[in-house]
């Protein structure tokens, strides 16, 4: 099975891509120069990636004492992705970059997270040269930033902390001006900083030359204290190897240590790490602390670190959404050649015929619908929120600001609705091969063991909700959640005009309805105790929702679209649909009732009680 | 956390499991002789099992060419377990049992499958003895079955093979008389088998003596062909090394080689294998074939082995409950030492205070609930249906035809119920843990991927749906189903008595009378594919209607038992039963939807549209 011709769809039949090379910055783009660039995606994960993704699995970077060993498959599949130019997909032609929207960058991306998403599609050094492009001076971009897009730099982001986890207030690691001429250094403001930072990514490894860490500190105050909460909390640069201004490795270590590589029950091909910065393992210049450089303000570094949140979790939505599509095909592969067991006729099954493959028994094609149906419908929504991204910066002023409110409310779901239900995909795929799918020699138990992560990693399930209920829908008024309404309606309004779909548009419009009277009636006391309470089936009610709405709007497309290229595909596509608005959207009633009666049974229950 | 507070609650409190002491063949017993069974598991459990459950998933049984190597942990623990008397713990004391009730044999069985699911408790080995002490004659009985509850010898369930795994009507392992006098054998008939049996647990190792096989094989018509379906299917005991008429080994190895051990996702101190029947390694007396002994009559195979599928089911299902249970608790135990956060009062948070301990939170208040109202409530189910048990072996005429015909309809949900809903239990366990239960040094992602086995094996879930629509609430005229409701009714009846159940007794009713209505809406038609296509949704909202009524009842004991003695425990399970009600109740409503429409959505969708 190939992806292409749902990425095909999604990206020019339903959200109209090659729009954007109306927008000045994309003018010199096509179709053409877009699919060249998918093409070599696709081939660099069909033979560098997917390919090694059980390997990755089984040989798990190891500490020799010195180096941690990473497979040489990861360094050459690293090695072609940096080659690739995706590093710098995004970027400004006058940075190396090929200008490209981030929607076709998501989209291309999808590739090697399906292939395998342990390898990496170096998310992070992104992510992290990103804000650097944005919050760092001069210095910093040329010397980090863009040895970062070029590979010969990769980047982590360093938060928590082991007993800091979620709760970024809580973090020690401190940071203190490097001598009195702190401020003379021409990378930033020199610091030193002495702490542990916990499930750092891509923490230690030779992939690269280099890793820029981006770590989250506090410097203390006045009174040599941290502030407590969030207000205290400032970012540093902090490489592994001391860098000159030129850019050069000066040949001197930094002093963060490798403290412990985590054994994971998934996502192994990635070194999960606890570094020590400052711990005098490799002092510098002789004097504690490991030597980080200040990007932007003190006292803002949440803020500077936010900037590169909401991309981050689109990029874990994703790569569970691709998670749950290899896990499709590889069980739609199975189905369509397993012959097990007989269809049950009138008369009960005739032993005597022969065995029908097991595609054929309407457990199995409900499984294979379903996983269809989270995963192309979630894929759908992570390319709006990828297109969004790209109008918040492209589009004219209104359109850029609704993007920028539509995104705000709709990454809590882009983050959490697929590492649930495209979790819940991997499950069934493991059930259509039975026995064989538990074992080790078929690839979808890896798929469901990679993928338990994303509910838990930048930001949990719970931490997605409190986001959601207790800011997101709330902010500017109810600005975000009033856009999303109206856009889900005029969705509404187009359906409602095409017979096939006008029962659907009905449902929809009642879970909508639904949606905005269960958050009045969650805040109806004002106290966020009370609303709060429930904030995950909330969300899980608002996801299935917003599911609804893409699905009845690619639906839209799928009709418009010239249906005689492919009957099959558009058949299958309504039946997505459809069995979306059958089998799930219904569900909403059950978690939408305790969240609409303030239901306080959880939350009452006395800790001895359990 | 101790097991014992919940299991002597609904032993005693709710199942009067005492009562059976009236009768004449638990005479000798009483709450003593009970609890001192209960307190030997308890203790063998702690010491020989629960210490060494990571040691037996990373150290994974090996093959060196000649043998299959074990820890010695699990050597250990086989003989502790077999030293205990469990093995034939019901068994009449003139075959050396301890004639204790099914009820109690099954809960004491409770304590090693939290410790150490994959060490296992023979659960195998029983069954394969007491199929013996039902169908074999009086020499197999002696030389297999007591050698098997003595734990001499163990046993095993061949059925599935390579190319027939739901589907045993296409097994091809033939079985031929061995010679003209094949009927002279003291220990039964004497065929040669060859074939190959795939998924076979403990098929290999050293624990025991010898290893005792229950074949399932066909013997071939006059024509030389194999007779198709499953009327064709023999039952056979084929020992992996030779014994004579004597119980003793005669130093002959028996044609049956390894041909493979499956390298699982979970479940890993449990060999599981590929045997080969008769492929020659091991030939005895030069002729070809494995050696086996037909148990009952030719081409009853099927019927003999069904005999022990019922209670394998119900071990399947318990076997889930305690792994959901142990993640319960190890995630109560994390969360009540883990500081993280702080609450959300009025103002905001307060930054300054000192952290919580993550219990406070809500979400993780409301994830601790629904897993203890999951594994309790499905503890309570198994428990239920092991009384039933009992009752069908020692109860009057007619209450035992009763416990059979409510355990017909009940094992399809004992057996799928726990495998979905203590899975989606332990996923909660990890994610309480947060990062931390992505590891392998907390013991909650090995509890989810032991558990993933259980909607796999015995009966996939699928095979469950089917038995359970197309088959239990058919069979005898609906009359399993009829005696099901009454049984619920009567919970009804008494509950609309008191005031704090009385809503939940009119949702229950409400429950029981959409599973009547959707069961006759799914067979309106009379079309097995109409009626089955939705087969697992019906099971779902089947299986969440029978756990709510055994939630009522058992807050009925809880509401009528001497709450001075524990306050906190009452309060707690009048929580469990508030949120099911709350909050997993009315998830039927989407699942029955689909089967009262018949809704035909994923059958209908052609194979190419996928």
């Amino acid at each position: 099975m190939s992806l292409r011709p749902t990425l095909d769809f999604l990206l020019y039949n339903w959200l109209n891509a090659e729009s954007l090379n109306q927008r000045e910055r994309f003018a010199d783009h096509s179709r053409e120069t877009f699919d060249a660039v998918f093409d070599t995606c696709e081939r660099i994960a069909r033979e560098k990636y997917a390919p090694f993704n059980r390997l990755v699995d089984t040989q798990e970077p190891h500490f020799d004492g010195e180096t941690v060993i990473l497979p040489q498959a990861t360094h050459e599949a690293h090695k072609a992705y940096a080659g690739s130019g995706m590093l710098s997909a995004a970027q400004d032609y006058d940075e190396g970059g090929m200008q490209l929207p981030y929607t076709i960058e998501a989209a291309a991306n999808c590739f090697f997270a399906m292939a395998s998403v342990s390898i990496g599609s170096s998310l992070l050094t992104k992510g992290n040269a990103n804000l650097l492009l944005v919050h760092g001076t001069e210095a910093q971009k040329e010397v980090f930033a863009r040895n970062e897009f070029a590979g010969r730099f990769s980047g982590t982001m360093c938060l928590s902390e082991p007993q800091a986890g979620s709760s970024l207030s809580d973090i020690t690691t401190r940071a203190v001006p490097d001598g009195y001429d702190f401020e003379a250094e021409a990378l930033g403001p020199r610091y030193r900083l002495t702490g542990n930072k916990m499930w750092i990514s891509s923490g230690e490894h030779e992939l690269t030359e280099n890793i820029i860490h981006l770590v989250l500190a506090k410097i203390p105050g006045p009174d040599g204290k941290l502030i407590p909460g969030t207000r205290g909390i400032s970012l540093f640069i902090v490489p592994k190897k001391m860098v000159g201004a030129d850019g050069q490795l000066t040949g001197v270590r930094n002093d963060v240590a490798l403290a412990g590589l985590n054994h994971k029950l998934g996502w192994r091909g990635t070194t999960n790490t606890l570094l020590n910065f400052g711990e005098g393992k490799y002092p510098v210049d002789g004097a504690a602390g490991a030597v980080g450089y200040l990007v932007g303000k003190p006292h803002e570094g949440l803020r500077c670190m936010f900037h590169m949140m909401n991309e981050a979790r689109i990029g874990v939505g994703t790569a569970a959404v691709m998670l749950g599509m290899a896990g499709y095909y590889a069980s739609l592969d199975y189905a369509k050649n397993r012959p097990q067991g007989r269809l049950m006729g009138p008369a009960g099954k005739d032993a005597a015929q022969p065995q029908v493959r097991i595609i054929e028994h309407s457990d199995v094609k409900r499984m294979l619908l379903a996983q269809k149906s989270y995963c192309e419908g979630a894929l759908a929504l992570e390319l709006y929120c990828a297109r969004l991204v790209d109008e918040q910066h492209t589009a004219d002023a209104q359109a850029a600001d609704d993007a920028r409110l539509l995104l705000e409310v709709l990454t809590p779901i882009a983050k959490s609705w697929p590492s649930e239900w495209c979790l819940e995909a991997n499950s069934l795929a493991i059930q259509i091969h039975g026995g064989y799918g538990y074992t080790r020699d078929f690839p979808v138990e890896q798929y469901w063991r990679d993928n338990r992560l994303n509910m838990i990693h930048e930001g949990t399930h719970g931490i997605q909700a409190t986001d959601l209920l207790g800011r997101k829908v709330l902010m500017e008024g109810g600005k975000g959640l009033a856009l999303l309404a109206a856009r889900i309606s005029a969705t509404i309004e187009r359906a409602l005009q095409v017979p096939e779909l006008a029962t659907y548009a009905g449902a929809l419009d009642k879970a909508v309805y639904q949606v905005g009277a269960v958050t009045k009636a969650a805040w109806a006391t004002g106290n966020p105790q009370d609303a709060l309470a429930n904030a995950v089936p909330y969300m899980q009610g608002f996801g299935h929702t917003v599911l609804a709405w893409i699905w009845l709007d690619v639906a839209l497309a799928t009709l418009r679209s010239d249906t005689t290229k492919s009957i099959a595909a558009t058949a299958g596509k309504m039946a997505a649909v459809r069995y979306f608005y059958h089998y799930e959207l219904p569900k909403i009633g059950a978690w939408f009732q305790v969240v609409s009666d303030r239901d306080l049974t959880c939350v009452d229950l006395p800790e001895d009680a359990f």
